[in-house]
């Protein structure tokens, strides 16, 4: 059985260890072409020329494509739809996609895009915030804001008298880096034009549904004749949330005579063209009572959005309704603004902006905490928010809210509790610190978008149960979970069911892979589902027993038995039974949003506020080598409220791996530029932690229950990522090392050492042996 | 807040630790006399004279009362009324009440116990199985069986063909003792008489609303006027599950003129008259294939009732539907017998019958997994019922059903995994093993009587919640859970809340604390009632603020918020505008039970058979000192699916209480008697073990989800105690020392080792310095 609250196997497990699972890039149909983009390679300028002549004319080069190919607006972005498909005149960054090639052969695509000659007049280059903020900045996007996307300002109380009210009040400006999502399946796909006149892809996609409308909008076409297969994906992060190889290789296939393309990005290539996580730039005054009561906070936030805005208010307006931290907090004011420049597209990632102001609003309650002489640990438990009260925006906390609770779990910890031995314990010329971090991240689209899922699930000609996945599994485990749930209610093991993965022909809208939403909404779709088609087999079976009702019955393994007579029917029976429409169940679930508002928020039409969160206290023991700065986190622990566990194993991973991508974040990784132009080209010269430079991390639960959702839980996907920066960051700060810019490099760490105060083999009286 | 799932401090915690809680034993009314009972001493006799005349005489004693002075049919026993409050003629064990004396103080009380004078003739003693089973036995009780209460034969598949079928059969006949429940709180309460005609009892009981009944039966009275207040009892067990003090303090206080009248039995007291385990044999075939899957188990189950039945019937009952253990099982045969004898009145404890029969097919798992070359972790997990299946009793488990994967949880345990070092690494005259058990224990009252609550909530006239809980508490936390369930529901921390105790002018009937069910059954009907309170003060409020109807209404600390608005309604508002009557919201539940029958159960009336079941899976680490024959349990580990988990610390700390006394009940603890007279009289020769013989206890909950349970929980109060003394024994087992009598002492095991083979020491070639 996969009951629910088991460690149960993943579903997906052994066809993903076998290799019999495929990915979008597993496949390869026959007769099959290439696609590839030629990419601007400058970060700015005006295209004069293309000469694709010699490319055309090579063997085996099907088709070159250039802006005037493209029959619709050429347009694309969920939201606001400035990022061309293939450019036209203007360049704004180096990944700009300025002809698509079509081949037979990937070499030849590689020698047929070499062969390609472009012609492009420089211009000046934005490449930092403050540049793209001058007077005389180049607009990138004629916007009469200059080359602000969007500015906004939230407010709960009056962060002005609040903070003069104030007994200690602290500075600080923070940045954060652009992140690579760096899955293992780069960004890839295929297409083909089926002989009906339906445009078929499979690709590496967090959206099938809504890739419909991108691609329809961009090219010109029907969405109801785009037909978008979603297969599991390698990692989407929140960088496949939006058109990547998507129109291209709509584009291709319209061109490539009914044969199937696929396109599938290079790492460089991934690098180079895929989305980031905005870099952010953040200004904080923060200010607390003598009681240790955080009184007011005001912050300006300034994320670098690159060339095209993506998702980049959406992201900017979480982190504003995140900078006050999930504390109680009577005063509020965040500025944010929403930069274009010419660096590489940023867009949504795990913790979609809350990654970065976390580092900053915990810095703050760090630098707060001391100030006040105040345990940062006991600070930040002074402030937690908890169920009732209104949160740092202003909205009040109605559903589960376990922040106070993982704290005290934390502070009940070992490696808390011994903090100060280990500390005093430190081999030479090593300093050793605890950091603690308080985090949170809004669940759910947010009001303004509807988050909604529609569940199918079918008893099959056979007698088993298919459950119908409307939304993708980019790795997080939710498909397997859908299983799960679907055997919990009906009572199967896993051998009777099946699973269908997101397909517009065969599953039904349900949202994209994202926001921690997924298990939460299709999940709460398919109990209802499931439900109705338990009673619907109990009333059949009734029907075949010449019983009055339904009553009486229980699912068994692979089929229902009536109780009173010890009677049972085959699920096989009642599928021979049943008409094919008969032996469907479909149910919609659509999710709470809070009707309360906040101040200065109505500019955010999507997605702001949210109502549901998790929380996580997260603890980083650390390690500072003196001589060379560089930081080691030696153990960490993660106590996160995600509201009931379905499957432990899986809550498990997901805390583990959230909080591995935190601390690459967090140490090493860096999409470093040169004037907008990337320095860090591929996985040397980008640094993701591997298994050997992670510490063991140990992950725990706090059960609180989440009235709204399936079986009271609540979605993890994003919270864990959010506190290894400020953990990590937070034993620096006790280890005397104040850092405000990510990540925490060997280099910076050794600078902060420099000027803090001499390493201790200064005061060596002999070199050791 | 006090959330669920939250780590909550005891709401009863602070008063406890205080000393300023009452517990019935601390009620000392003015202008109060004692009660206290003559106990017949001998275990068998006729009654031919009581002489009294001195001990009224005395001065300070107010009555003393004899059989003659009982109103009422004289007879107690809330399902078999089989025994006196006041001998007649006939004694059937020495802790028989024979007479009742009140009096102004203890001491004086003390004398005139001692001034009456007794004449018994004594009868032959029936202290043994055999000896009520003989032809020629004494009838105890005058029935056509003899000195069987009851036999009965339950069946599932067919036994003699399952057991011919097996290829390794094991038979084993196992021997478990009486227990003493050993509370600190021994039995006592307070009654009067009140100036209206009520009789008002404060008792330390489990059951204050069947109390009444229970009373007016046995000394002819109005049920409706008494009035019985449940204070927190200082230990129950089941120990006080049914009358111990309550008719006699009720005859007292019929003849105390008004006054006040105390009983409180000393330990030795309690030892004598109080209700036991029942002492059990059990006689066990078990078969199982090659495969190793367990077939057949044939078992004939003798349990010892003592003199009175007492719920001896419905025990014995327990024991057979568990006989075949939480297992996957074709065939079983399973025959009771419950037999009077004279030795002390069995009853109600923790683990009802099945603590018993724990140890029986737990040994024989050991022993079939032995014969089969099995690993004895894997045979059980083999053989795990999971949901959907049939249990050994043939009832369908339609609900959660964790019994596999706490097993699986236990298999990746540090301790099992290393067990083969661990054992390697023995020190001298040492044996070290590791055991493991599985157990489950049927949860509620089962079929045939309404386990049902009735809950209540008030809003108070100065806007606090007050909780009226119906089921008492006695020391499992039950109480301050239900202020959790209603503080989560209402959204109200704990200094908002109130707490009613049991009280029947005052809560309501929700049966008696016993079989796991308070937490689960008054839970539902608290949910209920709070639900529908919350929505009646969004219905209030909504009047207040001039707002069509209840939508957009959420509670908060204080009051509710109607959040489109901003505005919020305290509690203390609400309370003024609303009548008394309407600030009360009742509801009720009742337990689902199965329509299932079991062949052969129709005898049982009450109770039979079970729908819910907690499980678990024990671990022991035990060293054997092979000189002394000293058993150690070093470690222990419990894995227990309760459903999900309410208060994670309440939660480990009912686990660990379990274990503590199933240890007692594995190791040491034995109501030894002599011809029917106690040898172990008091506390220290009746030997429960302190903190410093128990060794940490590790508590891991597996959290499934029990869908009709409040928050999808299950009670777990009795499933903790079955494991210890199976898993020990499987230790022992796989120590070469296979056990079949209970408890484990160092006498006991000194032979087997001495059987088995010789100590260590008569290797040695020289002795120790």
């Amino acid at each position: 059985m996969q009951d629910i609250g088991r460690r149960s196997r993943r579903f997906d497990a052994l066809d993903k260890a076998r290799g019999t699972e495929k990915f979008a890039s597993d496949i390869y149909p026959p007769d099959m072409l290439w696609a590839g983009a030629l990419r601007a390679g400058v970060p700015h300028g005006i295209l004069r020329r293309i000469d694709t002549a010699k490319a055309e004319a090579m063997d085996g080069v099907v088709a070159v494509l250039t802006r005037k190919d493209v029959p619709g607006t050429n347009r694309q972005g969920f939201v606001h739809w400035d990022m061309p498909v293939l450019c036209g005149t203007r360049v704004r960054h180096a990944g700009d996609a300025v002809a698509l090639v079509l081949a037979v052969s990937r070499r030849i695509l590689a020698e047929a895009l070499k062969a390609i000659t472009v012609e492009i007049d420089p211009l000046p280059v934005v490449d930092t915030l403050d540049a793209a903020l001058a007077g005389d900045a180049p607009n990138l996007h004629g916007l009469d804001t200059g080359n602000v996307l969007e500015a906004a300002t939230i407010a709960k109380g009056d962060a002005t008298t609040g903070l003069a009210e104030c007994d200690v009040v602290v500075e600080e400006t923070f940045f954060t880096p652009a992140q690579e999502h760096a899955f293992i399946e780069t960004e890839n796909g295929v297409a083909r034009m089926d002989p009906d006149g339906t445009l078929h892809l499979t690709v590496s996609t967090q959206a099938p549904f809504r890739d419909r409308f991108e691609i329809a909008r961009a090219l010109g076409l029907d969405p109801s004749r785009i037909h978008v297969t979603g297969p599991y994906l390698g990692g989407g992060f929140g960088g496949k949330d939006g058109a990547t190889v998507q129109c291209l290789l709509a584009l291709a296939a319209l061109h490539a005579k009914g044969r199937p393309v696929k396109m599938w990005w290079s790492r460089e290539e991934s690098l180079l063209a895929g989305y980031k996580r905005h870099a952010a730039r953040m200004r904080f005054t923060a200010g607390a009572k003598r009681d240790g009561s955080l009184h007011a906070v005001r912050c300006e936030l300034d994320y670098d959005t690159g060339a095209y805005a993506h998702l980049g208010v959406e992201i900017m307006a979480l982190g504003m309704e995140h900078a006050g931290g999930p504390y109680r907090l009577p005063h509020l004011e965040a500025k944010g603004r929403c930069v274009y420049t010419n660096n590489p597209v940023a867009g949504a990632f795990r913790g979609f902006g809350v990654a970065q102001v976390s580092f900053a609003f915990e810095g703050m309650m760090d630098r707060l905490a001391s100030a006040l002489d105040m345990d940062p640990l006991d600070f930040r438990l002074r402030n937690a928010i908890t169920r009732g009260e209104r949160n740092c925006a202003g909205v009040t906390m109605t559903t589960s809210t376990g922040m106070e609770e993982c704290l005290l779990r934390l502070r009940d910890h070992p490696h808390w509790k011994t903090r100060d031995a280990w500390r005093a314990d430190a081999p030479p010329f090593t300093r050793r610190a605890v950091g603690v971090a308080a985090v949170f991240n809004g669940m759910g689209y947010g009001r303004g978008l509807a988050d909604y899922a529609v569940a199918k699930v079918r008893l099959t000609g056979s007698g088993r149960i298919r459950v119908y996945n409307g939304v993708s599994d980019m790795g997080q485990g939710n498909a397997s979970t859908f299983v799960q749930v679907a055997g919990e209610i009906l009572c199967q093991p896993e051998s009777v069911m099946e699973l269908v993965q997101p397909d517009t022909d065969r599953t039904h809208p349900s949202g994209s892979s994202a926001a921690g939403r997924t298990t939460y909404t299709y999940g709460k779709a398919l109990i209802k589902a499931c439900e109705a088609l338990r009673d619907k087999l109990f009333n059949r079976a009734a029907l075949m027993l010449f019983v009055d009702d339904g009553c009486g019955f229980a699912m068994i393994p692979g089929g229902v038995r009536h109780l009173p007579t010890a009677r049972d029917v085959p699920l096989a029976a009642l599928a021979a039974m049943m008409h094919p429409d008969d032996r469907i169940s479909m149910s919609e679930y659509l999710m709470p949003v809070t009707p309360e508002t906040v101040r200065g928020g109505e500019v955010f039409r999507l997605g702001f506020p949210h109502l549901l969160f998790p929380y996580a206290a997260h603890l980083a023991r650390v390690e500072v080598d003196e001589l060379t700065g560089r930081v080691a986190v030696r153990d960490y622990v993660a106590f996160t409220d995600g509201g009931r566990v379905l499957n432990p194993q899986n809550f498990e991973q997901q805390v583990q791996g959230a909080v591995a991508q935190g601390l690459g974040y967090a140490l090493t990784e860096d999409v470093l530029t040169d004037k907008a132009a990337l320095l860090a080209k591929d996985l040397c010269t980008y640094v993701i932690p591997t298994s050997l430079d992670l510490p063991d991390i140990e992950s725990h639960a706090v059960e609180t229950i989440e009235h709204t959702g399936p079986f009271g839980m609540k979605g993890i996907g994003e919270v864990g990522i959010n506190g290894p920066l400020p953990a990590v960051a937070s034993a620096l700060f006790q280890a005397g090392l104040p850092m405000t810019r990510a990540p925490l490099t060997a280099e910076r760490v050794l600078a902060a050492l420099g000027s803090a105060d001499q390493p201790r083999i200064a005061d060596e009286a002999t070199p050791c042996p």
